[in-house]
């Protein structure tokens, strides 16, 4: 037994073919400084297993009671160097049980899953030298344009009457799942796993409510215990068909209570999002193209923002499956330089109808070298950045009484214009307001005062005043974010600082103290 | 006296040196089709002036009265073949009265008259060239950043105690202005004249209601009758300081009243936009970035819109000045992809601080020549451009009950998608909402079934599906916006066309019927 890695037992029992996902079978662990209650699982074959992620290091007693029993002791040694627990939401960033950081840089594959072996293959073959530490993939397989292929495995066996038996899990497929799974974790990429959805032609999108909880139970009752793994309860749980609000606050509670360990918990939209503010909701996985609104949905939410959805690079003659890989750098850009993160997907045509975003297969864009530059650069800054706040724009869209207060802080100079935009700002309809603000976003974010970021974006500035602590020294780059260059402009720069640049797109500004 | 041309009438009279603005000068033109009373004004040295512009051809009977007086008959011959009358608005597009169509391609020079005549020489060579057939420009001096110069005259002589005499126009300035304004109206550029503005330090955006109102009666009765002249009562007129809305309104309403005309009349906003529902207003002049708005607001105000200011290509370090020529570019094919009008500004850093949007000078940016491009495809469409409405987000934010009405018109197997996109959307807060949807929006307009427009903007299609009338064929041209090449890519196409794109950006599409 080690630290942050699941430990498995397994007893020989009965051999079970009918009902077996919901077996009495569970464990009690326990050492100083915790006591879990955890379920086991029918494995196939006579086979049940209980899998457990120790948190603590020392003596943990064991007893599994049920349909099988025993008890036990074990000694729980230090992590590996790679394991550093499950990653958690701590304000609006994320970091490892250990404390380590965790900067979120994702990829879609949905179908992964769901593909050949020799596919599979080749996707976690093209995953082993990519740039991203976590992959939204679905349990389920997916009926969609270029997504038609059968599964080699489905979760369920069948009924009689051709209707998913979910009180019999298809063994072949959860072994299967879990092996691949494990591959992908084992590379330090974390499986954002998407436990429903509403692509869809075999009716696992339409199981009742009762089916969909004894679903669940079985997979938390497996999957819990790696600590590689986050909830996504779905992808685009408004498209579904067959479940109401309340059945997915049903659903997000049931996933709550049964597992055991707070993995990361969200559900991903396509319109309305799903309310952050929920306390069983560890961040938001947000599917938009706003980006100009994340410092609101930051303040808002006050956990981390993952844009999981922002269109891919590809050329698919749809607006989300068509931007390019600039397009797809720059959001990524736009989202690190508010506070937030990205996840990134490609949709390239094909002739065989194998597109990186459902079924995997090779990397054919140019972002993922960008995305892997960018990622440098964030990880090695001091802490997680959070979003410049303070500016004339926010100011002038806050109450009057608000506005009044922060106006302290700012240039009397400055006081009549802000008053002026703030008025005409205020009689506003909502809808223009935000199609006009955004326009006139900044993309600026900091690590404390240890260091700031600014994305320029599209624009092409000749010069630019960065606003620096007066007594702090730093060392300024300038950062091409296309060509992935680094330049140091300035050094022991203080308070206001103005620095002149090529007048082109894409760059970003980097000050770090020195 | 020519139709559609400037007629003018001097007379010699006392020389007045006081309060000569407002003087009991009238006079009547009558023809068989109209009866106009309109004012003349006082133009120094014992002059004496009125200016008609008539709309008919034939016998024309004028009778002067007031300080002056005369009568007589004048014979209204044809116009001249680059004569075409006032533009106006129809519709949401703009027409000359002889109803020949007007599609703006504006530009912006704020403080064009306020230069020097050798740079005022050079901006008016720059225009004779350039591929704008509109110019934004004010008639008071402008005090902003990069803005510092005094004018060669103010528009009012001074009183003893330094303040403006506005009963005293300064005659010097208004024949100067007026010989720019005619020099440029007379390369076929329609002025957008500026009344007023708040980037001052003179006092002229400080003068108190009445005599706001004695400069516009004197400016109404000098250029009323200039058939190339529009009203912007105001850039940014939100950001004034010393008007306020009643103000505004009532500025509106004189300027209304005392233009015998009915030239073109906007008012240009920093923030909220000024209500063009309102029956003197001809049209929207807006600033704003939010273009996936557009065919909400074509539809709202069902009046021409014109994005007056959307940034300027340049390098200054600001949001507003710094986009590239490609963005710029893009912007102009936005707007008309979705029937609306845009216009251009240019501000590159400048060593002589002449920059072209606020002082004129020559032109410097990779724009001017792909706007003359689509100006070119533009004028030879047959007829104005309206949004393509009735997409699927657009009966999706409608109303339950009109959703239903427009689901009658879909194919029966998008209903169920529909539906729940439309429930979703209806869940979502306005903010999110506007910001997430305009990440979605098709940039497609048609003249009629005689054309259709799609600019595809930054995505990277690698085909596309056009829907066409079946009744109808078509000729398909491949335009790319910024190498300015157009492609023939079908002939005789029809319905659902499926063509294909080299998956990259900036590309629009043009179906006009062969």
């Amino acid at each position: 037994m080690r630290q942050y890695e699941t430990f498995e037992l397994t007893f020989r029992g009965d051999m079970l073919t009918e009902a077996y996902a919901q077996i009495p079978l569970t464990a009690e662990f326990i050492c100083k400084e915790e006591h879990k209650t955890i379920k086991g699982f029918y494995d196939g074959d006579g086979i049940y297993k209980v899998r457990f992620l120790p948190r603590f290091q020392g003596e943990y007693h064991w007893k599994v009671s049920g349909i099988v029993t025993g008890e036990g002791s074990e000694i729980c040694k230090a992590p590996l160097p790679d394991a550093h627990g499950l990653v958690k939401a701590v304000d609006t960033h994320f970091e490892y049980e250990d404390k380590s950081l965790f900067f979120p840089f994702g990829t879609t594959v949905y179908a992964l899953a769901s593909q050949d072996d020799a596919l599979v293959e080749e996707t976690l073959s093209t995953l082993s030298t990519a740039p991203f530490n976590k992959i939204r993939m679905c349990v389920f397989p997916k009926d969609y344009d270029y997504n038609h292929n059968e599964p080699p495995y489905y979760a369920f066996e069948k009924k009689e009457d051709g209707s998913w038996d979910v009180d019999r899990p298809c063994l072949k497929f959860w072994h299967r799942f879990e092996n691949i799974l494990n591959r992908i974790i084992k590379m330090g990429i974390q499986v954002d796993l998407i436990l429903f959805h509403p692509y869809d032609r075999w009716g696992f999108d339409a199981l009742d409510q009762p089916d969909n909880l004894r679903y669940l139970d079985y997979l938390l009752s497996r999957l819990s215990a790696n600590p590689g793994i986050w909830w996504s309860l779905a992808n685009e749980y408004d498209l579904s068909n067959s479940k109401t609000l309340s059945d997915w606050e049903e659903i997000e509670a049931f996933v709550a209570k049964n597992d055991p360990y707070g993995h990361l918990l969200s559900c991903h939209n396509c319109f309305c999002f799903w309310d952050a503010k929920r306390p069983n909701i560890s961040h938001a996985s947000l599917q938009t193209k706003g980006f100009s609104e994340l410092p609101r949905w930051i303040a808002k939410y006050n956990k981390p923002i993952m844009i999981d959805e922002c269109c891919y690079e590809g050329n698919l003659p749809t607006f989300w499956g068509s931007i390019s890989g600039r397009e797809m750098v720059y959001r990524f850009w736009r989202c690190i330089a508010s506070g937030a993160y990205c996840t990134h997907g490609e949709t390239f045509q094909s002739d065989d109808d194998v597109i990186w975003w459902a079924k995997g297969g090779v990397l054919k864009g140019e972002s993922p070298e960008r995305i892997a530059f960018l990622r440098e650069i964030v990880e090695a800054l001091p802490g997680p950045l959070t979003p410049v706040t303070g500016g004339v724009l926010e100011l002038a869209q806050m109450s009057p009484e608000a506005m009044e207060e922060g106006l302290k802080q700012m240039d009397p100079k400055m006081h009549r214009f802000i008053r002026a935009i703030s008025a005409s700002i205020h009689r506003m309809e909502q809808d223009d307001r935000t199609a006009h603000i955004a326009g006139e976003h900044e993309w600026a974010s900091r690590a404390g005062e240890d260091a700031y970021l600014w994305f320029n974006d599209r624009q092409c500035f000749g010069e630019q005043t960065l606003q620096l602590p007066e007594d702090k020294q730093y060392l300024i780059e300038l950062i091409d974010v296309w060509a992935m260059t680094r330049t140091v402009i300035a050094e022991n720069a203080s308070g206001n600082t103005r620095i002149c640049l090529p007048g082109k797109e894409g760059l970003a500004i980097l000050a770090t103290r020195c």
